[in-house]
């Protein structure tokens, strides 16, 4: 199953499972602040492939494809996730799986545009990921179990104003400017997906491929990612969980590669999808 | 004006107003993942001073006092913003206010215990910190502006694990276990507390004072925090900003001194009241 957030026609926001090119949708989204109708949907713990059309069956045309979540509690990254990555930025080799976050209010539509504010970076960043988003709480579970707490996979682009990033150290505001997640188009189900370690993870940038990898090369793989955490914080219904980008950011070129006004940024995983987003400085 | 969430004897959880030492329900909270019925007022943008009761007044000591926000947006923390805290931890002092965050899963209630998993820490924290409320959405305001953003104020505990947050570098893990966030007992509204820049910090460990600060002491003031982080981020109605902690942490002493099981930890804000939570290690 695919499933994601749709904006129709006459405004009304609805979760809605992706079928043949086309948006069925299954539940509507009150229209207020926190409101995520696929999160609560993943929450209630229905089976959501069974879940009854609520509306017509609209052509994805006619609609516009949201963010899979809108309102996730939080979307954890796990930074220097593979080796050649990591060769690229200098940085040490981390010994366990390093978290940071961004939060929702991040979250941008699979094709919508990354505005930036005018003077805020001269240094905007791409990194394609993995990420799987959480199905059932999650509390120091041990990885042979962990895949039973996936709900499914979506792709990522884990936008980075590097000079904020390492001029704080702390990486929060370089990472969490608005917008700095486009996320989707959807959510393909681990039933759907399979082994979510063996998927072309790819960048361009105008059309030039600049990240080329597979999440065969995760330093800590899914289930790791997800006991490791689960030790120390409660994953829950909705949680994101971006899994580390392979090489070719803009840092690790030579010279250095840095997004400009009007530039298309595609994040593309094998078996789940493409995402699409115009930079715009304001 | 003070206003919390609470818990009735029924188990129901209600938004209430704190008048004369007794809690007057003023908005129910659905019983749903995420929910949050003082958000949702702080959101609407009524006058929260002027909502009728929607049941009996009950005598605080007849209900549970939850902590005021359960499902914030985001919990923005600012690191390194009292001059002697920053000589304590041997760090530098930040030319800009230095944010880090934590999410709504580390939330406990100014009574709670913080459980703390066995064996995932052995050099446990405290920071008493003043943290505000949002109440409008601001977005690139400038700093003379920025308190009418405000919504309140209340009080912090910025528990961290000080092996796991220096081990990572990055600050997340360490300062987002279940629990970490204890916050209330309620929120001061901005009228009712008047200047936020003159208040005591305090935090006792077993009733022996450790932290002893003021807020006039800050770095980056209320207005600099929110305008500047304005220009990155929307920050939405209840979120959370804690201003920092002053001088007297555990590991900022000699020798570092360690929550152990059993230890009850104080942070009173003057003008808002005290937090009280024991530690517990599972």
């Amino acid at each position: 199953m695919r499933i994601t957030r749709v904006k129709h026609a006459d405004g009304t926001v609805t979760a809605a499972r992706i079928e043949d090119g086309a948006a069925v949708p299954v539940a509507q989204e009150k229209p207020a602040y926190m409101a995520d109708a696929l999160r609560d949907l993943i929450a209630s713990g229905a089976d959501l492939s069974a879940l009854p059309a609520t509306g017509p069956t609209v052509p994805l045309s006619d609609v516009t494809v949201l963010s899979p979540l809108s309102a996730p509690q939080k979307i954890i990254c796990i930074g220097l996730n593979y080796a050649d990555h990591i060769r690229e930025t200098g940085l040490d080799t981390p010994q366990r799986p390093l978290a940071f976050v961004k939060t929702a209010h991040t979250l941008a539509g699979p094709y919508d545009d990354v505005v930036v504010p005018a003077g805020a970076t001269e240094q905007l960043d791409w990194e394609a990921e993995l990420a799987l988003v959480i199905g059932r709480p999650a509390r120091d579970v041990p990885a042979q179990r962990a895949m039973e707490h996936v709900f499914g996979y979506t792709a990522a682009n884990d936008v980075s104003a590097r000079d904020a990033q390492f001029t704080d150290g702390q990486w929060f505001r370089g990472k969490n400017f608005d917008g700095f997640c486009p996320l989707g188009p959807w959510i393909v189900t681990s039933d759907e997906l399979g082994d979510p370690h063996a998927l072309a993870v790819r960048a361009r940038v105008g059309g030039e491929t600049v990240q080329d990898g597979s999440t065969k090369d995760m330093i800590f793989d899914v289930p790791t990612i997800i006991s490791y955490l689960s030790r120390y914080m409660t994953l829950n219904p909705g949680d994101v969980i971006a899994t580390g980008t392979p090489h070719g950011v803009g840092m690790g070129r030579s010279p250095k590669l840095w997004l400009k006004d009007g530039d298309v940024v595609e994040v593309e995983i094998e078996g789940v999808g493409t995402l699409r987003n115009t930079v715009r400085f304001a």
